[in-house]
């Protein structure tokens, strides 16, 4: 704060009070000075609060809705005259912000919220610490014994979201808290949704089988895909699984620090450019990782962020072809001082089931 | 739109736009004008888009972070000048509303959006309609059968996880697409955390354990709460447990069009009041559910909101005693002509287990 010359900082969005002092109820609002840090939750959370919460005061208030006004009463208070407080408007909501402002006394409703010119909640939090990438690291660890664990259960003719019970068994049966997204079986022709939820759709006697899953583990999340096939692919198949496998290990090998986001998502597109297959990439290559499944920084087409040592972001070109089959593969990892470090090393050959 | 004099609508809110036009996928926005509809939306959702969207056209826009602008910039061109746009300030962020008005052309951008007065399509979603009353009410159907399925594995010193895994895999087997929010399941003195999820602590030899659990099926929430006893209950947790039930009950009681949702809460409130047990009744008496497991009516203290038939609402007081117990009972309840429905009709007789 003092280097941004920031005195006074409302946060809201729960991760980042999270990340800054541990709690980890679903209603709160961290008041930063200079000086201090006060939680603001409400009485459903008075026990968890003051049991979680390091580094800041804690208040209860009363009816839950008052949270976000006393935060900023609070702030008011605390700071001198035209000093301004700021916000992230990324994560506050045109409504939010005129309750906000309703919180001030009269005479300082004009001039005293400022949006943040900079996401430094975000920068922060791209770079994880030790302790973060050890958890990050056991989060992803556990996605890679779920995968061993899932793949018994992925056979021909199952509904795609028993398969999505299973593995969401296991996962909470192995000490996951909670999935981080919601569980992605996409098999035969729907694998082409690059985005398709496990239905009650039955997997096919031969085509591919795609499991995207990811898992919470002392508050971080792990993500991973592996696109498996029943049957032996048809030629076609082959060769776009091939291709993207291809691009998803140029895309892990161009990752190091210094190397921008841009320039690893070319490394993917430029392979299944090669290919023919790059009008089938529909998404951008990879996403950062932490105590949310997507965050900053987005590797993505023409993105000038710089990857630095301590991020952690998924690499997961993929290939669909409407109609016909899909193919994803992605990894989780984490960008170290000499390149990267996949945190998700289970096979990415082509297994045939 | 007519009736509250709107001429262009931006809708961005997914859970809206899903009302609306049917579309599912997680980027979209909702172009409406007097004339016509558009779903925007991004690359990785074509086939699903045009499979899902009515009453709209489809466009695919790329990169995904342009769904909004391409929406705002038809929207400035299908209206004649002088004409507002008008968007939900409370699900726009500061930083949406500047990419909103970045899109436009530059004479444009000042006055051309406002925020809507009223919560329009909040209006709409509390009451449901027939098919929407159908779906609600066969997501909490298989809640109740959930809470019979579940009761076998409740016994003494399981991890609360394992018991929130097998609810979820039961979930998962009888049809959901996922959860409506985190199992929470709360035992012994971690009962008395209002919104205790499951951990890796095991149940007690004697004590509560809290179930709070919802599904989700064709799109909409249930939500439901139990709490059974492992063993006999002692004297007090007895009649906290006999409280909370009398209080639940006078609130499904009070349930009927035209009261207000301030009256339901009261109805709850005194019954604990006259039992000495008030001040740990810490949250609200309930919220409505639909496409989101949490929406307006709010059944808490002071809500001027009036019940009208269609919506649907839980009521579910509670009684928490820090580092002793906790107990919450929660149905859900459609509001009829003549009354209450409750739609999570399994007993609420203390179970001992």
């Amino acid at each position: 704060m003092s280097r941004e010359n920031i005195e006074a900082l409302l946060i809201t969005h729960l991760p980042d009070v999270r990340y800054l002092c541990g709690f980890t109820g679903s209603n709160a609002a961290l008041a930063v000075t200079l000086r201090k840090a006060v939680l603001f939750t409400d009485g459903r959370y008075t026990a968890q609060a003051h049991e979680e919460t390091q580094a800041a005061r804690v208040r209860i208030t009363e009816p839950l809705q008052t949270v976000t006004g006393e935060a900023c009463a609070l702030l008011e208070k605390s700071v001198s005259k035209k000093i301004r407080c700021y916000y992230d408007p990324g994560h506050t909501t045109v409504s939010a912000l005129a309750v906000m402002r309703g919180a001030l006394s009269t005479g300082r409703r004009r001039g005293f919220f400022s949006p943040l010119k900079q996401p430094i909640l975000s920068e922060l939090r791209m770079v994880k610490d030790s302790d973060e990438l050890d958890r990050i690291g056991a989060a992803a660890a556990l996605g890679n014994r779920l995968f061993q664990a899932i793949l018994p259960h992925v056979e021909a003719c199952v509904p795609e979201a028993e398969i999505a019970a299973s593995l969401e068994f296991f996962a909470r049966s192995m000490g996951a808290e909670a999935m981080s997204f919601e569980t992605i079986v996409a098999s035969g022709p729907r694998s082409s949704f690059p985005h398709g939820r496990a239905t009650a759709r039955k997997t096919p006697r031969n085509g591919f089988v795609t499991l995207d899953f990811g898992v919470i583990l002392k508050g971080y999340c792990s993500d991973m895909t592996r696109t498996v096939c029943i049957g032996k692919p048809g030629r076609a198949e082959r060769t776009a699984y091939d291709a993207v496998l291809e691009a998803q290990r140029a895309a892990v090998a161009a990752v190091r620090p210094g190397v921008t986001c841009g320039e690893v998502d070319e490394a993917a597109r430029s392979v299944l450019q090669k290919a023919g297959l790059d009008e089938y990439f529909t998404h951008s290559t990879g996403h950062g990782v932490g105590l949310e499944i997507h965050e900053p920084p987005r590797i993505a087409r023409e993105q000038k962020q710089e990857l630095k040592p301590g991020m952690v972001v998924t690499i997961e070109p993929g290939v669909y072809v409407p109609g016909r089959f899909g193919i994803r593969i992605e990894d989780m990892v984490a960008v170290t001082d000499r390149g990267a470090k996949v945190l998700t090393p289970v096979t990415k050959a082509l297994i045939e089931l």
